[in-house]
């Protein structure tokens, strides 16, 4: 089959790892990373079991003595589709129009995890250099699976660097390597008032009302100003060095463009003396992704809910810990709580922001291929995202990852009418290709040095 | 059949009128009304339709010349019943537990309703008063049907006063005029920011996010304090009488018992420096019904919806203007509204407090005919909930109304596990009975005074 249907058939299994629905469409998906690998000619290719998790696709070759090791990541699970009525085509059917195909997962990461298996086909089961693969499916969940099980194959997994094909560039045709990641701490806040739902006429006035408290507490968390209100949030946080901000103001950004095109409200927000690119980059930020409670259907019900329910995220940025961030969280949460009110902050999962250092010879290795296959020199971003795997393998396996990605800004990653760029998928493939080349010229003896975060 | 029966039979209707999906149902339950209204031997009995209206049931026997002329009001719509989970028995399939009957609708305001209905059929045809029944089945929804008609019929409607069953006890066995009820504003508060939904990572810092929105505004609509913090909201507020207070005073009401059985939070909540009953009855306030936006189902997705949505009631005292508030709640909620983000609050409906005076020789009647009934004297006490009806039929007929209730204040209204309390049937049927007779001996001459709102 040509890329263009193999990624039609990846993307047509709704492999939604948030959802128990989907248990079994993600272990399709599993399988059909595992049946590709093994027709590209990695014979040593299996599934990776564990009760409740999402099962993790394991491949390797080690066929290339002396050269170095590459661990290459990708993620077969997608988001929710949510909302449904707001995609053009259906999310599970893929839909070419014009240059692009729109599916969930399209861009995130379905298209640029088939970038690493294609490019890995293309060498016939011959490798240039030592390979392991590692695709997950619980990135757009909590990740657990992966979390227990590489700090337990420490040695299985060794390798010289990491590569990820999950971030974007920066703009069309501009080749572009990330160097950091925002880290996150993701929850619930519950809260409960009353022991049942209560008659908002007889009661209002007397019985504490959850929907208000979530309101008032994320208000207390968060001004209109941006600004985080969670005392001691921004003790630790590191800006960016003189150098990569002086960087970023010279890639083609216009603020303009961006509101109009990218985000399309009647104005920006966020906090006042940062540019968007710190803002989203390099500064830490709390945001509410639902709030469930009360009458929700058409029409009306004059009722005061039991409880509330808001799922909230913390974007960190080094060196923030996000240990610590989730004990003020909880700690402002608490204090903000009206009375009459019982409230908690459930943690689904947390990580810390991650820096790749530029000058590191394996980011020179992964510049210069870019290089070529672009014809112009790759630009250096950081993503506001966060990629949890990045922070665990440079924790457990002491490796840097090269997080080269084809994704575009008008992608719409978790969102509606998702989609990837055709002549980036192509050109993607060519690039990982030209890495691997690359790396049996001239890395050899760098590619020992550990990078550390400082 | 027996009255049980029948509520069973009213009971297992599910006219909820505020979802389009139950049309057919609400038709279903005013044909049931106007059969047993034409089966107790009142012949002149009709529905009334109006495009995308519920229909309205009219009845009338005006065959005791000299007589006073009643108006009696019920409606047969009920409340949506979620959330469904919460409920023991299902919601429209009537059970008898103890001494109560469990549905929705048991007291709101089904029982109620068949109270009027079956002490009409005791007269088997042939009424000791003039009596003109309107039966509506918009009252959960906005009324509109009925607010439409009554102004149209004015001469048909003609009346000496009405009798609404549709309130409560304020403890068993102790029979209660209500004397007032608050009013309201209902409706939705609608915030836009991006044109889309986003990731919180790659936006996060520089979108508007529409729920945090909404938290800030309701958060400056309302403090912890339980304050309403719209400028000029409290201004046109009219204490009740100092006997009125007086009197609420010496009702068997205690806070602690309030708080445990029916609140069961861990605490009240509401203004500092007015006792329960006043927060209640007679102080104005703001509540959220319900927030929609984002991704509220189970697992995480890191988005910053484009809209958000919030239902929100504001509950009215003599002497606020709906108008006016609805009108200082949207300059509220434009000054609140964050950068970036675009807000509208569409209105539902409106109506003003009501109060009727206790003095007057209508609800002396109703009160002997209480006192008879129950064995002791009737007390007087006001309503936290609104029946628009009453401002209606005082605006538009010019007449009082005579709210005699037979809920109980643990009846569950607008909540899982409605119920009603059976003795609460009969005795209910007997003291309208009552009622009617009472009427025919010592009120006909002051009946034709029209009691005004002062």
């Amino acid at each position: 089959m040509s890329v263009l249907e193999n990624l039609q058939e990846f993307l047509r299994i709704p492999s939604i790892s948030t959802s128990p629905d989907h248990v079994a469409d993600c272990r399709r998906a599993a399988e059909w990373v595992r049946q590709f690998l093994l027709d590209a000619g990695l014979a040593k290719t299996f599934l990776i079991d564990a009760p409740g998790r999402q099962p993790l696709v394991y491949s390797e070759s080690l066929e290339a003595p002396g050269k170095p090791t590459l661990l290459l990541y990708g993620h077969y699970d997608v988001q929710p589709p949510d909302p449904l009525e707001l995609w053009t085509s259906p999310p599970f059917e893929p839909s070419i129009r014009g240059d692009d195909i729109f599916a969930r997962g399209a861009c995130d990461d379905k298209g640029q995890t088939l970038i690493l298996l294609e490019a890995l086909k293309r060498f016939g089961g011959r490798l240039p250099v030592n390979v392991k693969v590692l695709i997950e499916g619980e990135e757009e969940a909590n990740g657990q699976h992966l979390e227990a099980y590489v700090p337990e194959h420490r040695q299985a997994l060794k390798a010289d660097a990491a590569l990820i094909c999950d971030t974007e560039m920066f703009a069309p045709g501009l080749p572009t390597l990330c160097t950091g990641l925002r880290g996150g701490v993701f929850g619930e806040l519950h809260v409960e008032g009353a022991a049942q739902d209560l008659h908002s006429g007889v009661y209002g006035g007397a019985a504490p009302n959850p929907l208000e408290a979530i309101a008032q507490i994320i208000a207390a968390l968060k001004g209109v100003d941006g600004v985080i209100r969670i005392p001691g949030f921004y003790d630790e946080v590191r800006a960016p060095a003189e150098k990569e901000l002086a960087a970023w103001k010279t890639l083609p950004f216009d603020e303009a463009e961006y509101l109009r095109r990218e985000v399309g409200s009647i104005a920006l927000s966020g906090e006042a003396g940062y540019s968007v690119l710190e803002r989203t980059w390099a500064r830490p930020t709390l945001e509410v992704h639902g709030i469930v409670g009360g009458f929700v259907n058409q029409g009306f019900k004059t009722v005061i809910p039991a409880k509330a329910h808001a799922k909230i995220s913390c974007r960190l940025v080094p060196d923030q810990d996000p240990e610590r961030i989730v004990a003020l969280l909880r700690a402002a949460i608490e204090k903000a709580t009206p009375r009459g009110i019982v409230s908690r902050f459930e943690v689904f999962g947390m990580s810390p922001a991650c820096t790749v250092d530029p000058s590191h010879p394996i980011l020179r290795a992964a510049a210069a291929a870019l290089a070529e296959t672009f014809g112009r020199p790759a630009v250096y971003m950081r993503s506001g995202g966060s990629i949890p795997v990045v922070g665990l393998f440079q924790r457990e396996l002491g490796i840097p990852s090269v997080l080269m990605g084809f994704g575009l800004p008008d992608d719409n990653l978790h969102a509606p009418n998702e989609k990837f760029h055709l002549p980036n998928l192509y050109k993607g493939i060519e690039a990982v290709e030209g890495f691997l080349r690359v790396l049996t010229k001239g890395c050899e003896r760098d590619t020992d040095s550990v990078f550390r975060r400082k």
